[in-house]
């Protein structure tokens, strides 16, 4: 079997990147909005911090108050939004109850929206547009399926989960490179014979090693995008590793694996969003970031 | 075999859209837009005006050149989008190649969108809110398996072609009822096998009596919504009736399946959108409708 990490994955994008900015004036820069202090978040933001400098993004750290009112928000949220120096806008979700999180995400701008969170991202990600930035955990399952020479076209992939951060935008991507694709959930009749049938099985449901050897054939690509904690307190993901490692063909790692590889998807989507903002907002530079 | 004919369906949501609107002073109008003289074009509209006025919605034909520009077209349309007598909008596409129809499709105010052709209401099936739009001819599906109770619910699904106008949206629509769905296309290895495993077998790719007994089972039930001209120059659709008829569980007929129920359902979400847009308009009225 062949473990499949994401380390390598994401650091051909991070270096993709830095070639890209070298010798810029003008860098992309991140957003990052935060309210409240939840430790997951943080965690996270650490990450993105660190890897943003890492290939020459800037960030400007955005922390509100968990009880800030919805008014609030809505004006620093908007003044975030209009900032032109802000290229890309990601915002750490569930907000708290009293903030309308739908009315947030709605109102962000398309073009920074470097998450894909927005409908209208999600809509053009369902119409098949080429452009439209898909959520990045969601990409960061297609970027390692290229990196290792994967081709969906004419398999079948199958897809554990249906959220809007991963399950439903994942099947669309996949279906853009021609996978037949099929989606199940936690209602699905004969979950482990239906995923067997898949040459590329996603799983992103949320549930620590529930994945089985039932679930698998010797032909198997496993992606797991699952980050749970186990028994003994330890990260791991959807699928019972130990279990499945001998009988399939191909796993990503939990720890390791997919999410290794967001925060580079994310710089990614953050320098895809300059070009197309600076381009817009300026004539000149020899690739649009230079002269803003 | 059980033949699921489309009239009954139709008749049924008539019946009730009558019902609703019994006794309303103000009527939902529906703009029906046509740029040229397609014969197909033609055809739906002629169904489409008498469907309408049989359930009490009103009509404005918008008719243009097959060679007006851009520029008129553009104002044109955005008179009709702006029109506030005008509920929902009906755009008969493709439209011809001097006119930019993404943009036109894009600027349709989304309220009015009953066709759900917007990347917006798109958007908004993708992420399963239950008030959007879908495409009339994927709710057309659902409306059947509603009145002849089949329940999504834990069955297999395979949707037979990927368009924006019904593979895509129907999908959604399946999943949000908790079916498993399948997406296959063109591309996909060993469709008869894959389809094959449908309890529900949607066909959705327009090629005359191309589906035959290698796709079904007897557990199957066909849903086809190709609308085709065999050798013979009769209508038929992508599924091979006379090959299947004894072989599967149920199936619609073409003519007098799908196609039947589609422009009753342009008039239920007509019926929606007036709902949707007079509650906003003004706060009297019974329901909305009565106090424009």
């Amino acid at each position: 079997m062949q473990i499949l990490k994401g380390a390598p994955v994401a650091a051909a994008i991070r270096d993709e990147i830095k070639k890209e900015l070298e010798g810029c004036e003008t860098k992309p820069c991140l957003a990052i909005v935060r309210v409240g202090e939840k430790q997951e978040d943080l965690s996270y933001e650490r990450s993105a911090l660190k890897r943003m400098s890492g290939v020459g993004i800037e960030t400007k750290l955005f922390v509100f108050p968990a009880d800030i009112s919805m008014d609030d928000f809505s004006a620093e949220f908007a003044a975030i939004n209009d900032d032109p120096t802000i290229d890309g806008i990601l915002l750490f979700r569930p907000l708290p109850a009293q903030l309308n999180e739908s009315q947030i995400v709605e109102s962000i701008a398309p073009e920074k929206d470097v998450d894909g969170i927005s409908s209208a991202a999600l809509g053009k990600l369902f119409s098949g547009d080429k452009h439209a930035f898909a959520p990045c955990t969601a990409q960061a399952v297609m970027e390692i399926i290229h990196f290792y020479g994967i081709e969906p076209q004419g398999k079948r992939a199958v897809v554990l989960g249906r959220s809007l951060v991963v399950g439903k935008p994942l099947s669309m991507l996949l279906l853009n490179e021609n996978a037949t694709v099929t989606i199940c959930h936690s209602r699905t009749a004969s979950l482990p014979e239906v995923c067997r049938e898949a040459d590329i099985l996603v799983t992103a449901i949320g549930k620590a090693k529930w994945v089985d050897e039932r679930f698998v054939s010797e032909k198997t690509i496993v992606i797991d995008v699952g980050i749970n904690v186990d028994e003994n307190g330890m990260l791991c993901g959807d699928v019972n590793f130990g279990q499945i490692e001998d009988k399939v063909f191909m796993a990503t790692p939990v720890p390791g694996g997919v999410g290794a590889v967001t925060t580079a998807v994310l710089a990614k989507h953050v320098l895809e969003a300059a070009k197309g903002r600076r381009a817009l907002n300026s004539k000149g530079g020899k690739n649009g970031l230079s002269a803003d």
